[in-house]
């Protein structure tokens, strides 16, 4: 809608690095062969593989409600990109498109240019263009949608979850919720350690390579924004199964273990925190040896949580004992 | 990114229309064959015609820059659908699929009732399906990101005037632009006039038809978001030519006539003031026949308003005489 001249000098500057109407981006090397239209009409136009399905996902990142004067501001562009990104890996799409809405209350250039730097490094890391977007005036906000391919068919879901599957998650769980307890003052970390937690808050990895390596290997999948036992839930309840976690076997840093000592402290943080953008996934008994092979492959280290069972809910075991959960995962509505 | 118990709820309430996991959509009559999976997912997943292209473009309103209160909610729902579907218009594209980016300051089911009423009017009018989204706490703002088709090659761009091509505008100027500024205090209506030309602020219409049967007649396309002048501009820089516009020749309804006497008056709200949702287009003369064989199948309206010339620049003739543009064009963050 309105796009004037200030608006649109904003845009040029910082955010338009591909051709339109036939003139060159200010990188070509970022240039998809796909983008026949990019930043600059009313509309991208954009052209995907015949073989392929189109993935969509949105996410919008609030001041004062997904982040505050804390977050670097570069942390900001990349994470916007890794959450949007992460929703793709767990449909094993790969990325190819970013649209933003970028509404901020003013023109503030060094803003714009930590903020695009980190945007278009992880963007660029994953070969994505941004195709469009709308800049307006307003309380900061910030809203991707990002755009992937998937090939017929084979987009991982969170209902294929059955008895038997083996529960997986990549990575390590709990960093970055860690992080978030200790700015807010709950848990008593070292400057070395909230400095050190604060990497995996700011700026975690969408799973990629691993989302679509998993299309012809999981069950199910999704990925981890809200905390394991929440997310888990979405597959558990989208596959009418119930899971158990062995809470012993979750992954944890060496960073994390050393800043929280407290097995059954650290544990529920990695069940109820969030923020991980990990995947979680089910593999067949009969694909486990299949997974094996991939991530070894790929470098990237997986571990096996739990299973799931027949009986609805969530069952966490921690050294041999039910584990209850306590605190009630993150809602921006409360709950 | 976070979307737990009360936003899902939310969400299912209000906005799940689609079928997801194998439930069925609550108005089946919505849903589209080419969404294979809708909201409740990592990401939406859809099928894209194998001749076409995709038309992807993103608008955001952010209450205080593009709304306030005396806009009602359902309009509000309506708007929104209608600048992103006006984009996909002016690209000659077919509007398909809907994301919404919907950050509230609470949960008012008032508010979101009469919001996803004029939303889904709307976006059920052109068959498009919400596919998915984000719902989110913070200050109201609401972000679409609309996706349409348009068969390879065949969008229209704003690249392609050449001199001799004529300038046409859809349907009727500068309703919206003068309900606006009796709003603010700026021209003295009566309540009728108001409220008549209220409508054409609060509920534009795309030109979706129109759009799609300028694929093979138009030379560029641009829909009337900012105000002609300034919309026109983007024609004239993309493609590198300048026009005379005909001042008189300006499509007015009765009711701006008869609400604003004065011509020189109503001419300058008509070239500058936004909102009005038209397309506005250039056609060689070759194709000037076809053109008017499909306004006249179509049952619309439109209007030669001027001409596109070799030299850059745009000039506006108003009685013979050359009119100079006196109100900068809307900006959300000055000019």
């Amino acid at each position: 809608m309105h796009t004037l001249t200030k608006e649109f000098s904003l845009i040029a500057k910082y955010f338009r690095r591909q051709p339109s109407n036939g003139e060159l981006g200010q990188r070509e090397r970022n240039q998809r062969q796909d983008v026949i239209l990019g930043i600059g009409d009313d509309a991208a136009i954009l052209k995907l593989p015949a073989d392929s399905s189109l993935a969509v996902t949105t996410d919008a990142m609030v001041y004062g409600t997904h982040f505050d004067d804390l977050v670097p501001v570069k942390a900001l562009g990349h994470k916007l990109v890794a959450v949007n990104i992460s929703d793709l890996a767990a449909m094993g799409a790969e990325p190819a498109w970013l649209s933003l809405a970028l509404t901020c209350p003013d023109i503030n250039d060094a803003w714009l240019s930590e903020f695009s730097t980190g945007f278009f490094a992880l963007a660029d890391y994953y070969n994505c263009a941004l195709v469009g977007g709308d800049v307006t005036r307003g309380p900061l906000s910030l809203t991707v949608t990002a755009h992937g391919f998937v090939p017929h068919g084979k987009a991982l879901h969170r209902c294929g979850a059955r008895p038997g599957d083996r529960i997986y998650v990549s990575g390590h769980l709990g960093d970055a919720a860690a992080a978030l307890a200790g700015q807010q003052g709950h848990l008593p970390f070292t400057d070395i350690q909230q400095a050190n937690l604060n990497k995996r808050l700011f700026y975690p990895t969408p799973q990629v390579a691993l989302g679509q390596s998993l299309r012809v290997i999981a069950s199910s999948a999704i990925d981890l924004s809200d905390g394991l036992a929440s997310d888990l839930m979405h597959i558990l309840q989208a596959s009418n199964v119930g899971a158990k976690i062995d809470a012993n076997a979750l992954p944890t840093s060496a960073v994390l273990s050393a800043a929280i000592p407290n097995q059954s402290q650290r544990v529920q943080l990695q069940l109820m925190g969030g923020e991980d953008y990990e995947l979680c996934f089910t593999v067949p008994e009969s694909r486990r040896g299949s997974l094996e092979t991939v991530v070894s492959q790929l470098g990237i280290e997986v571990t096996c949580v739990g299973v799931i069972e027949g009986d609805e809910g969530l069952r966490v075991i921690l050294n041999e004992q039910p584990l209850e959960l306590t605190k009630a995962s993150f809602s921006h509505f409360g709950v």
